[in-house]
């Protein structure tokens, strides 16, 4: 019953049952569709009064969530996003079978805490700010491969938390370079699915998995251009694996290189003589005023891409504005530790494909 | 030609295609047989000298490998195993179209920093002590996809960077309490594949991924205390899943609980009426004795039973000792800041079927 409407849903979108889904050298074709039955996005008060502020589903008061330390209220993001994104979906969070989820911190510790009410198995991850293309490329190979009916995608990020983490006590009140980006204090889950249901936000047809590019930058509060070779690399390979022009997108969209690191990669593609400047967009510059909110840069953070995909994105996309999507979140590889030690900081960036669901 | 390949052995091993392959609450069942083709490991001076010593591929002089840092050194101890592990196979690391992997540091350096050179498309995981079981379980998802024809499963820890990490700076010379594992310095890695190919060490036919488990333990120098909760959940579920006895299983694998932690799960499982006491074995008793080189509980980390499973269950399986073993990895989940704003050790475990590979 299941396998016959997936096989109805897989003859409509045209996809191929051979067997082996890879394509082209790092890419994978889904057979089956994966569907992003319903989302959630939860952030904070400086996120709401950005552009896109009044899109998101809960906007907090203040970035402590009711919490005692900034650790505790980046999980209680992650609880929140995930229990609103399933409530959403109709179900219940026992309904969903595993969870993807990953955020910056040492040792993953907003999303252990975060979801551990929940009593799912839980896959953690890691991908400093890529970590929402992450989640989402292996949540949906468990799903196109039958290993699940439906999982949880789940990612965070917090302000105070991120700079405890990786830079200077806020106390401190450092001055920041127009270079760095500010951490977007949000969560958002997704739920995906082998079936439509009654409603779905739009489907996931393939993805291309990134490799760690590493341009000897280590300037850790210029992070847009550590990642930018990273998001170059995957870019540049998705249109090949999947022989595709940029215009066959709608948007090309990066999670937080900010204004300085979209610069280097809109050069460093048209080295490669490929221009995708018309499609090109980046979660981080869309999320902040910059001129208004003092972010510099633009947004960054696990929570930045994953806020506006649910937010944003997945709107257009569901509203059929957008027929087709590059989602590229990217993140910079470092640790106060690897940084203290001289190491470069290295990026990463992961592809979804994400596509308008048609009747 | 391939498919038809996997359809015979599928045939030989009994598997059925339907489609959904999710057994039972939380477990999977393979649809195609997953082949450990190779594995490698490479430890340390003091894991070379433990009774496991001459099973490991490459031993240490010391545990610097070289480097001018730990966290180097561990980076070099995966780049070594997951190149041998390559070689080993008869391939070239280029021709390992994705890496599973990460390791105990904070934003898992380690991996980033040792894997980067081989220009591979990297999942990046986080499970603490777990992660060998995570990497194999999401390596495996992806063979039985048909999302890759071979990946490629890495994991680390190593002595000095844990205590680092997580613990006090080695020069204090610290006591350690009698229930304090000793983290092992090494490294193991994993190519998977649809194909037999020439040789295989054994197969993977299913998995049981499991939850956050925490029953308020807070001791971070008593982590098999604070793991052997979860490992009794994900043991019993695996069992109730797949619809086996104890009895079924040669032997019943943990990561790293230790003497402390074993005496713990036995206990728990008891309990629940199911006994294990003649199948169980934890990697972390078997790689140190304890008596002669001032372990304590047993050896710990990801790289614990990751070495363990290449040297030592890996080879009593392809040589048939084993029929089929469940191999659980164990991961404590805390970083520095949860122990210092006084959260709990919640603790976790990946559970992955491992069995015999018939001629």
């Amino acid at each position: 019953m299941e396998k016959k409407q997936i096989e109805e849903v897989r003859e409509k979108l045209g996809f191929e049952n051979q067997g082996i889904f890879e394509c082209g050298q790092q890419s994978i074709k889904f057979p089956t569709p994966v569907f992003i039955r319903e989302s959630a996005s939860v952030v904070g008060k400086k996120e709401g009064q950005g552009p896109l502020g009044k899109l998101f589903d809960v906007v907090g008061e203040d970035d402590m969530f009711g919490a005692n330390t900034w650790e505790e209220a980046e999980s209680s993001l992650q609880k929140k996003s995930f229990y609103l994104a399933a409530t959403k979906a109709g179900m219940k969070p026992e309904d969903i079978r595993y969870l993807f989820a990953g955020d910056l911190l040492g040792q993953s510790i907003a999303t252990s805490f975060g979801l551990m009410s929940y009593e799912r198995p839980l896959f953690g991850l890691y991908g400093a700010c890529s970590t929402c293309g992450l989640s989402l490329s292996l949540g949906a190979m468990a799903i196109a491969g039958g290993f699940a009916r439906t999982v949880g995608c789940v990612t965070s990020s917090h302000f105070a938390s991120a700079e405890k983490e990786f830079r200077y006590p806020l106390a401190y009140g450092n001055q920041r370079p127009l270079s760095s980006t500010w951490t977007v204090t949000g969560s958002a889950a997704f739920i995906l699915s082998n079936t439509r249901g009654n409603r779905s936000r739009a489907v996931i047809t393939g993805i291309t998995p990134g490799k760690v590019v590493d341009y000897g930058i280590r300037d850790s509060l210029n992070m847009g251009a550590c990642m930018a070779p990273a998001a170059c690399d995957t870019i540049y390979r998705s249109l090949k694996d999947f022989d595709r022009k940029p215009e066959d997108y709608d948007k090309i969209i990066t999670g937080d290189l900010g204004k300085v690191g979209q610069r280097a990669l809109l050069d460093l593609l048209k080295d490669k003589g490929v221009d995708i400047e018309k499609q090109h967009m980046d979660c981080g510059i869309a999320i902040f005023d910059c001129k208004t909110q003092d972010t510099h840069s633009g947004g960054s953070g696990c929570g930045c891409s994953a806020a506006v995909l649910s937010a944003y994105i997945l709107k257009e996309l569901e509203q059929g504005n957008w027929k087709r999507v590059l989602f590229v979140p990217t993140g910079a590889l470092l640790s106060k530790t690897s940084f203290n030690e001289g190491q470069n900081v290295p990026g990463v960036a992961h592809a979804v494909v994400i596509e308008h669901l048609k009747e």
